[in-house]
């Protein structure tokens, strides 16, 4: 897939990458995804997008960023979806994720983190420590968040290998913690500007909530179209979608996912789908799930299910909830922003109920046959909160099946049969 | 030790206990403590009052909790010191700390908390579960706290078997946190003005922080003594001190430390200790230990060292700061109690450069040889902060000793080669 004419190994070097492990991963990646992905049936043809930007994700994109740098721009490391977008977008700044998703350079993670830290924390510190992460190496700040113990202790050691700032989200969702974190907002927003160089306007904060917006609209057609059954689009290459919205360039993202959710909406007319109507349909809840964790989705799919929503970061917490768009003034546009943003049900709160009633409401719109419940090993806030999810489950009479698992694949073997039975189960 | 001639089964059958499963443990607690603390030689002659409490932690002190609630006042069990006892006094209140420190019914704990969760929350869990924490049973309310994602989102769970109230601190200590504490503090007292009934005054509050404080000058006396070499008491009997300051009478308890404390600098001046003074000194820090958990102490001890001061919520972090005693209203008192809360160090700060300044002094000042940083298995703030403390006292020269452990006895052997080796090179 990838375009060979280019050599991006100067810029890789430039950043300061390893370039020996980096060519590993980079072998490594597109294998994975040529076996969940491209081996699926009936894939929307939007999808070839999303198969670009996976061959492109380390090279031109990559690109991109730096010559958003050279043009004057920053880039702005998130690790979480509670770092609002709008404002680094309207500062100059271009968001991207950063890299997670695969056990690497553990050896050395485990020399300062506990092996009993969850894999997606172990993951980004070891692309770090790996130097196989050209987003991290191109980010002029990496803005943390207090969202789990893990986390936010490990941002502390992160910081000693990158420029890190952490915003505190706070635990509960009272007029309090509201304010707290409006607060929060106005020293992000200062933060920024001594990045950055520049003055955040009105204007600029107006139009960037709008582009971002926009995003989240795309990603909302996109996923009102898994309502319909046969489902016209796999969960694997939603997912795709999400995590690729992390990274991508906002009003192209915007477009190619419109464009997606065109094409699902004439397959929905048509009655076309990628699986039978049949199929058993399952709704994924828990832990978020970084490019290349495919893993549950792959087992749940190859294994004749259907994904037909998320309630995850990489999911329904990412689009669910848009920024009013009706503020007049930089301080009513902070304050919806501040809204938005501690609106999303996070296992991070206490207590939760949001997250409940959003699990049940999704199953519902999506008839989902069953939940299942997916969390990282060492994950507290979602392994603990799983119980609460499944009792919800059970009073609705939905089937929930628990994975609890990590980024190795020593335990697909043993997924895969629970999986298969559990779909079993729901076909019965 | 116990006094045999009362029979407390028709009060722990009032309180709902499981009789045969805390005759078990009542069988269990006194062997250990024989073990642990009767073993010791030329212990202070005050001590006695501990091995007292300890054979009555279930029988006379729970009688008193009944009779203090039979005249009007009410128990309020807590879990970490950082809910405040000033306000629960001022308000009638006795503040207990809930049984935690030993493996209980984590059969039926697990089926609610995952496994990986910690030592102390799964503790705390199962002797609510099993029914054989006559102090829980006693609480008219439990305040939580939002210190770790285990607590946080246990206290969901346990709230189902009993009343609970979670108070939000902050994870950082900059002027808007302190002001969220600060609001904290004002729900804190508007949900015990309802729970209780009374109206918090400005005498009652001053009296109680009076007496909170006499309390924690007291442990101060005790943990000053441990400066000198030869230590004048174990560590062993300096931690349950402590341990024991959660449950006990303030009055009393500070009355009968300050006899310690009188008794210690006697020996001080006599020259006399416990241990030979060249016994390898070592400060432990870490996550809490609760009663019956003393463990890593008794391994220390019973290798030939001595234990000279505790960083750790069992230690120097419950009694070193005191509240200031020359405010002269209600809500400078308050701002008081906010501030020398939020000064304690606990891991769940980011950052938390205090606690690390905390070591060490506090290893400068008693003389330590070596530090040993003691972490739950699964207490992501103190095992990931493990790393900072450990390289600053290899920084300052000071050998580092990490044990990740829990509350099985399975890891005895092992633990006990490490910790007789680190001694051994303190010593060389």
């Amino acid at each position: 897939m990838s375009d060979t004419t280019v050599d991006y190994h100067p810029m890789w070097t430039e950043l300061g990458l390893d370039l020996v492990a980096h060519d590993m991963l980079l072998t490594a990646i597109p294998q994975m995804y040529a076996d969940a992905y491209l081996s699926q049936q009936d894939r929307p043809a939007g999808m070839a997008y999303f198969d670009f930007v996976l061959s492109e994700i380390h090279g031109l994109r990559i690109k991109e960023l730096q010559d958003h740098k050279a043009a004057g721009g920053t880039v702005i490391g998130t690790f979480c979806l509670y770092v609002p977008e709008e404002i680094i977008r309207a500062l100059g700044g271009l968001s991207v994720g950063l890299c997670a998703g695969a056990e690497w350079a553990y050896d050395q993670v485990e020399q300062v983190l506990p092996r009993n830290t969850c894999a997606l924390i172990k993951s980004a510190m070891g692309f770090k420590m790996g130097k196989v992460c050209p987003y991290v190496e191109s980010a002029d700040l990496v803005v943390g968040e207090t969202t789990c113990d893990g986390k936010k202790k490990a941002y502390e050691l992160f910081g000693e290998l990158a420029p890190v700032y952490v915003m505190e989200l706070p635990q509960m969702k009272r007029a309090a913690d509201l304010e707290l974190w409006r607060g929060e907002l106005d020293r992000f927003v200062a933060k920024l500007e001594e990045v950055t160089g520049r003055r955040l306007t009105f204007e600029a904060l107006q139009q960037a909530t709008k582009e971002v917006n926009d995003k989240r609209r795309a990603l909302q057609r996109l996923n009102a179209a898994r309502v319909a059954s046969p489902a016209p689009i796999s969960g694997k290459d939603a997912l795709l979608a999400v995590q690729v919205a992390f990274y991508d360039d906002v009003p192209r993202f915007t477009q190619m996912v419109n464009k997606i959710a065109d094409e699902l909406e004439a397959r929905i007319a048509a009655g076309q789908g990628v699986a039978p109507a049949d199929a058993p349909r399952v709704l994924i809840t828990g832990s978020p799930m970084s490019i290349p964790n495919w893993k549950v989705h792959d087992l749940v799919e190859k294994a004749g299910g259907v994904v037909v929503s998320e309630e995850l970061c990489t999911g329904a917490r990412y689009y669910e909830q848009l920024v009013a768009e009706d503020a007049t003034t930089l301080e009513d546009l902070l304050d919806d922003i501040a809204e938005k943003y501690l609106d999303i049900n996070c296992a991070c709160f206490t207590p939760n109920p949001g997250r409940i009633e959003d699990v049940l409401r999704l199953a519902r719109e999506h008839k989902a046959d069953g939940i299942l419940h997916y969390a990282l090993q060492f994950c507290a806030p979602y392994q603990i909160e799983a119980t609460t999810v499944e009792r919800a489950a059970r009073d609705a009479g939905l089937p929930l099946l628990r994975v609890d698992t990590d980024y190795s694949m020593e335990d697909v073997g043993q997924l895969a049969t629970r999986i298969e039975a559990f779909l079993e189960m729901l076909e019965a």
